[in-house]
């Protein structure tokens, strides 16, 4: 009988990879270190857990630790893998009863990714939060809560929420006035979430446009949504330092803006979670995320990296790329596991495919963009149309913005964007096919997509998007 | 300078592709013979018009007489072409002024369907209507008014509406009790229309299920709606005639059921409107609609066919379809005038892709489901999975049902449904997209699709269902 299948981060990857391997090799002995008390949740839930929308903790859990003992998966809690060593095929593991060197037949480095402040001071007082984990909404919602309030009972989670962290953020004041350092998705699903309970919300972004990776377009859209809703944005704007005694009091930028705060969210970029691998000569790309083939493994036979720690090929530039997403994290522990479980199973391309909710309006983008192609060496050609959601004399028909960017030369579609109100986000999927059929614009255009007034006008805007795209690339 | 282009049939299709060749070639003479008032009209407008959503007739024209004239079309109402001679290159055409034969350049045949009443008796009494045609639409709608209001300013459309039978509708007394005779999507959409109106409404079926193309699972699930909106189903129920002295009063089915109604409309079928081209010479396929290559050009040089008297080649099979659709109807029109402009436009294929609205469920289908993938020579293989439209915490996630069907040695997906209530309609546009590519089930199992809380799992409904047939077809 092989040494077990090792598997480092108790989250989607790994107890995906955990769960199709017993699932597949039902002998085979699997065990899941995981340095938090928390396994199998949802980060993409926590924004609507603090909005409110979803009620508690627990709530956000995929799989509770006794789901996991059911699949037979030996799932270790508050331990920590501190070193792998390649050679010798083991990992050093340090949990509540001391350190242990455990050998593995098979390795998966499933450690994801950790929030990075950037050069920003301050943001370890008490009122900044990272929202990255569990413990870092529950404690936010704590905040948000009347001391009056029973924060813990509010918050739900009670096995394994820091008790003492919620019931010291429930006992403060709540917050009047918040800052939400960065503009990306998690900074625009914030502002929505800390709207909802009254606050004054300003979000700070850097660069000229809010979600950057969606594109100009949508970018503008989404800061027009803020602004209606009542956020103050503050675009260009590079955030110093949080101050305060103790408690952020107040927010400073290079610039000299300033602002009186209480309640700081810093979303500025996370980072894969690989320093565990130096220095033992498993190669990582330039992001910093471990590098794999196609079925996840690296160089060293047997070990394996997958979801937000791992990189995956793109699937527009073939390439090597570093997307941590949700799905690709799932799938690419589920096929880790297949492959570990005797049946190799590629782990599937990644294609950037990303939706967001900004209060009303609907966001999506996939595939490379104008900057992203150039950098991969194409001559992108971009078009942006707006065209209705419905037939035009339809109730609800609002404009919906596409973008789609091509390359001049082989007319291959190379990625696009979408923005509207009514049931935009989906038909992002349109193109994400699309992308992974390495269809020509002119092959999108003439794709037979579904037309009924209450959901589409005859030209659905994707496709006037493409037939817009294919006048342009025939000029 | 050569013959005009003249065009037969002044809706979608020839209207595309009338304007596409007058901006592609302005000098080109364009002239249109339209045998009715109407041209380019919403046919599937017409039951949310009847419900009351859509104000007015003329909401439902995308072109009025003026905007074709605008872009120096010569459009000729109420002139119809009752022959066709390729030899001379004329058509001839009776109009207001009497008989003229008219030379053409080149020819296209955009004559549309007819609604059939199959072997129903009665069809022809007053209140039994067939629902093909803004006359038709009118007519009900004022049927469906207290004879105190003012029928011809409610329905819109003065200057094309048949005002005598708008009046003579108008001033009965509304039905209370309606027969809907064939539970296809205009069957389904009416019975939403008029129940909104406060009728008691009959659906009468005679196969088993509603909505047939959209297979069993789509049509259960249908069924199920309907029933809880408080329409009375007759499934299995071949209607054989409608009855009453002048104006329809009683139903009656061939099993023995009968039924007092005062409104019927019989919605059993189209077929293509191409007896026009009986002994010429030109080709029909099985369904009688013309057969043309992959320009939409007939064995006769310059003489097209394009829209719901067309066939089109089949997405899946490559072989020749009749599937009358909008959007096939207004891409093969433009894509046969930019041709005929000089421009050689592919007409694109069709994969059957439809969506329906039936109250608060949206359904969805597109290629080759089981029984059509049998008689294609395929050996179909069939999954139907029920997952969550958003994440399962997240507020609004409803169960989602997707059908796929694969051919079980090439693994190629044929085709699927989808129904739900949550944006499962537009979701089906990511099939259509991998149709369209001849993807197999793996591959779209591995296309990275869009997940966010408010809009998806992490594994979409469709992704589920690729999951699971392709655990199916690997067994």
């Amino acid at each position: 009988m092989s040494d077990p299948f090792v598997v480092i981060g108790g989250d989607a990857a790994g107890l995906s990879a955990a769960s199709k391997c017993k699932r597949e090799a039902p002998d085979r002995e699997v065990i899941v270190f995981e340095k938090g008390r928390w396994v199998s949740y949802a980060h993409c839930g926590e924004p609507y857990f603090v909005k409110g929308e979803v009620e508690k903790l627990e709530n956000l859990l995929s799989l509770t630790p006794e789901d996991v003992a059911e699949r037979d998966i030996d799932l270790r809690r508050e331990h920590e893998v501190t070193a792998v060593d390649p050679d010798a095929e083991t990992v050093t593991v340090e949990g509540p009863d001391g350190e242990v060197d455990q050998p593995y037949g098979d390795l998966l480095v499933a450690t994801g990714a950790r929030a990075v402040t950037g050069p920003i001071e301050g943001t370890d007082l008490d009122g900044a939060f990272p929202l990255h984990g569990l413990d870092d909404a529950a404690a936010i919602r704590a905040f948000l809560l009347d001391p009056s309030e029973d924060a813990l009972a509010d918050v739900g989670g009670q096995d394994f929420v820091d008790r003492e962290r919620v019931e010291r953020f429930g006992a403060m004041m709540p917050p009047e006035t918040a800052a939400i350092v960065g503009g990306g998705y998690v900074g625009v699903e914030m502002a929505e979430a800390l709207s909802a309970h009254g606050l004054d919300v300003h979000v700070f972004q850097r660069s000229g446009h809010l979600i950057s990776p969606f594109g100009e377009a949508v970018g503008e859209a989404v800061a027009e949504e803020l602004r209606e809703q009542g956020v103050t944005l503050h675009l260009g704007e590079e955030v110093d330092r949080l101050a305060g005694d103790g408690r952020v009091e107040r927010l400073e930028c290079a610039g000299g803006t300033a602002l009186d705060v209480d309640l700081a969210v810093v979303g500025v970029g996370v980072a894969p979670n690989t320093g565990l691998l130096e220095g033992t000569g498993i190669e990582l790309g330039e992001d910093g995320a471990v590098a794999v083939d196609e079925y996840g493994e690296t160089a060293r036979d047997g070990i394996y990296a997958a979801g937000d720690c791992a990189e995956d090929d793109h699937t527009v530039t073939g390439e090597p790329a570093w997307v941590p997403l949700g799905l690709t994290a799932n799938r690419a522990g589920r096929a880790v596991g297949a492959t570990v479980a005797g049946d190799p199973t590629p782990v599937g391309e990644v294609a950037g495919t990303a939706v967001v909710k900004a209060f009303e309006q609907e966001c999506g983008r996939v595939g490379l963009l104008e900057d992203g192609a150039e950098d991969a060496g194409f001559d992108p050609v971009t078009e942006t149309i707006t065209a209705g959601s419905r037939s035009g004399y339809y109730p609800g028909a609002v404009e919906t913005t596409v973008t789609l960017v091509a390359d001049r030369d082989s007319e291959r579609l190379l990625g696009g964007t979408i923005v509207g109100t009514d049931r935009a986000a989906v038909r992002i999927d349109t193109v994400a096919t699309a992308l992974e059929a390495d269809m020509t614009v002119g092959e999108l255009e003439r794709t037979d997509l579904a037309y009924a007034p209450p959901f589409s006008p005859v030209w659905d805007p994707i496709l006037v998007a493409a037939k817009v795209l294919n006048g342009k690339l025939k000029d």
